[in-house]
């Protein structure tokens, strides 16, 4: 299954061209009190008969016609593996290794839709910002020292996500947080294509594209440590809420993004996330 | 006015030793669509006189006798300066300012309440873990591109944090990140004293201490960047939302805690939160 968030962040599932908005009959009797994509992925096991038994008679529309949303609104948190292909190690001259490091977070803030404005901030005119190609998984239940080896059970679904960074640049050296968390640097999705659809997550074809030449393009297979391990890893840090998106890395090939590009990503059994970007004036 | 969230994430305002349950009258025609704390902020022009005449009738209990809990159950997000009183800059041999290095951000799931365990975790089984006086505020209205002269309109109030950190040891260097993002290294609390109760609080005495020996001790004064400086340069990077959770920062006499240590931090208008140390099992 494919879910979405779409234009007032309503709960939708695309088929096909189309996006059908499951959310109003789905929360007709309780309304969500969380993000409504949240909502939805704790009670997946619930709501996927009904939510399949709904698209025959939900509103549809083209999906070329909606606003794609960022597909959770408000996870608990966004965490990211900071160097997982060996490719991009050697490009960055990273010595320590992907378990050392460990991960970092991105602001909630900084999240934005297929389709959205990623924006330069004024505020770090002339800095070097990068695109960074990634698959990101989306947690289905709460996950606390959780094996490798279990660490499928507790995903819930896949989606794309673009880790836009400002590069220290010698005489700046921001914290990762900072330099990854301006608002619009966290472009997420198009949509959330569910574990059971997706077939192997460690065997995607993977590229981005900047005004249409490939950037960067890999297999998920090439990862340092597998989505199982930064379950494993991750997980004996920190509850793995449900929702909760974590970035797999980025793969050689990063590189500037300027004013009047089109940055786009395209992953094997996922789809397409592409953003125009924009500076800010003033 | 001092209002917290107490047992099942109840909203409550606190007077003298009682804590007087007001959500549930408050929220009676429009249940809260997010976490009470941040729909209360959003609000509080409108609430907060309907609050005060609440407070005639609404249940209320000891405040002994309730379980606190951290005010706000899931921010958009923590932010927190990394070095922020040149006494504790001092102590780490930082050379850098604390405008060049930004922020850091903790983990929503690390928070816990006023009296909740900290729990050092196996994982990092004779690993140096610190406690970390804090004066935090919580965002009030959203806000971008903030200036410093208006910074006080975007905070709602102040609550203590203790930063617990796991510190590096030369052989380990993980991110600041992960290592303030433990489960239970946020605690947060007792509760958030509006900005209007509080006085300067640029000048409020605090103090933190382990089994009741004062191990840190300063006025909220000797901060190098402002609270209101720290606004406008997080409100650079970021949107920040109601709820947010600024940490601005620890002074020196960071130091190890250990099971069966009781940690608290006591604030000058705000009040003492206290936590007890226990370890992971197995």
């Amino acid at each position: 299954m494919k879910v979405a968030l779409f234009n007032e962040w309503q709960l939708g599932v695309v088929r096909d061209d189309r996006i059908y908005d499951i959310g109003a009959s789905l929360f007709e009797e309780r309304p969500p009190r969380d993000c409504p994509m949240v909502e939805f992925i704790k009670h997946y096991e619930t709501f996927k008969p009904i939510a399949e038994r709904l698209l025959a008679d939900a509103p549809s529309y083209p999906i070329a016609e909606v606003r794609l949303r960022q597909p959770v609104s408000r996870p608990n948190k966004i965490v990211a593996a900071p160097v997982n292909y060996l490719s991009h190690k050697q490009e960055m001259n990273v010595l320590h290794t992907a378990r050392g490091l460990g991960f970092f977070l991105k602001a909630n803030s900084s999240m934005i839709g297929h389709g959205d404005r990623i924006v330069l901030p004024g505020v770090k005119a002339g800095r070097r910002i990068d695109h960074e190609l990634e698959l990101a998984f989306v947690i289905g239940r709460r996950a606390k020292n959780v094996k490798a080896e279990d660490a499928y059970r507790y995903i819930f679904g896949y989606t794309g996500l673009n880790d836009v960074s400002l590069r220290p640049d010698g005489e700046h050296e921001e914290e990762r947080c900072l330099r990854k968390s301006f608002d619009t640097f966290t472009p997420v999705g198009p949509w959330i294509v569910t574990g059971d659809e997706i077939g192997d997550p460690q065997n995607l074809n993977m590229s981005l594209t900047v005004n249409g030449q490939v950037k960067q393009q890999v297999n998920t297979k090439y990862m340092i440590c597998s989505i199982a391990e930064l379950v494993e890893i991750f997980s004996h840090v920190m509850t793995l809420e449900p929702g909760d998106i974590i970035a797999t890395g980025t793969p050689d090939g990063v590189g500037p993004i300027r004013p009047g590009d089109t940055v786009a990503i395209t992953i094997e059994r996922i789809g397409a996330l592409a953003n125009p970007v924009g500076e800010e004036i003033g």
